[in-house]
């Protein structure tokens, strides 16, 4: 038998899916599960929007776009941005297979293997996917739920800064933390990249979802056009999970022209993604307020259940429609799978992700599962019901170690 | 400003897309362009397929299907490849990104870089692409348009065998070169992938256009199980390149678990694209049929105009809908851009692929085009209306050089 590859056999898992068999196990035997692992809303895409996809299989072609996405699009992108105070041309705007994509080209793009990009974990755990796969090392900054998991300070983020360093990367409004970063602490930022000649990667695609203030971003910030890149994506403001389509956002033509280069390998985005994004430019502000309006009713309502339950942390999150919390148990891994293999409550119980998977450092969030609040009040009740239950009959069940110590054991 | 990435300056340029801007300059200067650069047909894509996704836009729900794709499409591509011959289960059949990722997937998978993987040349440009991506080194075995581009004998490829050498790769039929290989030509490669424990790649995504013979797929070689990695697209056989969906097929177990971790990274095909997929496969065989009858046509056409040209070389391609042709050019990277440049037939010029592109052997190609029959009969006209006046005007005529002098000429 021919020897697959080292980098796939080595290549990192994601804590997020790699439950997905135990949960389809689950279900085969009837039991009903709450997806709370994964940011796929249950929220309807805007009618008005698929109305266009429908006009569009009437054509009768589905050809290639360009490679840098459908140009009318992009065009119509700026005013979008504008909205948020960017100032952009459709040339700084390329169309990418989802915001995945456009972390993959930013990477390869911007940095060489072996080349250093510092994040604050815990982070959206594809990151760590993406960085396996382009062989640039990750330095993670690690925040604690005692502190919100706020940004760290410019001291913190200066002191990780070796001559390998060659962006920041956050994600604002944080996934899996559900953090809104200030104009400050991004302007503070900014004087980071600038002083260091960094690139400063933002994964914007929660920008909708503040639910506390005005949502700053990065595309404002001053004369910073050469260092600016932002990640975005339609799948969370509009429900289009599927649709496949982000952008990758910059003025600095260098990385645009590495980035079309990429863009032009895989020949082009997805036909009927595209025109459906287009025309969710033209949804009126309504559909966006009411999705919020939603989204900060579901979250009260976890974080009212959650700190009703004993040993359990958890903030209330600012933003994007995530949060972790902390919970008196042994391992996330094993409980999110004994939640699916060995527990039920009333016919029901619910899929979590593990916080680990989150964390770049070996050891840490072991205590913390991440909960998105996708799906519907009455859904979430089913779930937090079950919870409540499962930490109190876990076999695992741990006390709550406080961040500083739990680093300690893990390092130790 | 911060330094963007070696890799990414360094990075390989298609030299089909590369033009794009040329013709967008010539369409704004008001000539019409004939694009037989670019395998993008104007056949009707079925208007039963369509209909399914537009009755998908009513559910409101546009969610990430499972990272492998839809379980209900995997299935069913079980009884389409049985009528090639192939005995598959669901869990063979990963959903890509269209072929571009199946490629990407497989290199990825199967590889680690440094690695060799050898391919008859001249090859599908994108194949550059994703090796210099995954770091994996092509050694390529030249054909010549003297012999028709035929695959290589088992004993070349076996010359071409180092201790690092891990898979072989064709495509079949053959993009550029419409060649189609025969049931023993493949079952020899079978040999020499099991004799030197090597995978064996083979794109087929022309499979259903092999127009004087049946196609044989590689699918049902036996005892190769562990060592074929087949890469499929819906892009050609429907004309749906927008749609973005392909698979790679595989029944080695660990190849398949490494697909699957790139794929759970990209989280999921588009979802509009697979309900489009899912449905051509209810699509009736007279479609396929009609569409075959119309290249062969265009095909015919194209050969008979060409055959009367002074100083071009081509023979008639068996497969796929691209045939090289031989022009006596200096340099047909200058030539294809002058064309969009500098010439014009009444009103208009033609777009053609250098085949320099379709080499890894640096200088081959110089006096070789790609066209792609994929327009139709009366915009096949008018482009080889332009052509035939186009080189005989074209001041970097040049005669036509053997092959072998030419490769000569390139390597001293």
């Amino acid at each position: 038998m021919p020897v697959i590859s080292r980098r796939g056999k080595d290549a990192y898992t994601s804590p997020i899916r790699h439950l997905g068999p135990y949960a389809d196990e689950a279900k085969r035997k009837g039991k009903h599960v709450y997806h709370l692992n994964i940011g796929n809303p249950d929220i309807h895409t805007p009618a008005s929007a698929l109305a266009k996809v429908r006009e569009a299989t009437k054509t009768n072609m589905v050809p290639y776009s360009p490679s840098k996405g459908f140009t009318s699009y992009r065009k119509k992108l700026v005013g979008y941005y504008k909205k948020f105070g960017a100032d952009l041309t459709y040339e700084d705007i390329i169309i990418t297979n989802g915001a995945s994509e456009g972390i993959l080209f930013s990477m390869f793009s911007c940095l060489d293997a072996g080349d250093e990009i510092i994040i604050p974990e815990p982070f959206y755990a594809i990151y760590n996917a993406f960085s396996y796969v382009s062989g640039v090392k990750i330095v993670a900054i690690t925040s604690t739920i005692e502190t919100a998991y706020a940004l760290p300070s410019p001291q913190e983020f200066e002191q990780y800064i070796t001559p390998r360093t060659k962006a920041l990367f956050i994600c604002n409004p944080n996934n899996p933390t559900g953090c809104v970063y200030s104009r400050k602490e991004l302007e503070q930022l900014g004087e980071i990249v600038k002083k260091h000649d960094l690139f400063l990667f933002v994964d914007e695609v929660y920008r909708e979802f503040s639910y506390e203030e005005e949502f700053f971003s990065v595309l404002r910030l001053k004369d910073l056009d050469d260092h600016v890149v932002v990640i975005d994506s339609i799948s969370k403001r509009f429900s289009a999970c599927g649709a496949r389509v982000g952008a990758l956002i910059s003025k600095n033509p260098h990385v645009l022209e590495n980035v079309n280069k990429y863009a032009e390998f895989r020949l082009s985005p997805p036909h009927f993604g595209q025109i459906l994004a287009e025309a969710t430019l033209d949804v009126p502000p309504s559909y966006i307020e009411s999705v919020k309006e939603e989204y900060v009713r579901r979250r009260d309502y976890l974080i009212g259940r959650l700190s009703k339950m004993d040993n359990v942390i958890c903030k209330k999150p600012k933003g994007a429609f995530y949060f972790l919390a902390k919970l008196p148990i042994d391992d996330s891994v094993k409980f999110c799978k004994w939640l699916l293999t060995d527990f039920e409550y009333k016919g029901s119980t619910l899929m979590l992700a593990p916080a680990s998977g989150f964390y770049a450092t070996p050891g840490l969030g072991k205590q913390e599962v991440r909960l998105a609040y996708v799906l519907k009040e009455e859904d979430l009740k089913g779930a937090m019901d079950c919870l409540e239950v499962a930490i109190k009959v876990y076999p695992g069940k741990t006390p709550i170690i406080s961040n500083e110590k739990a680093q300690k054991i893990s390092l130790y």
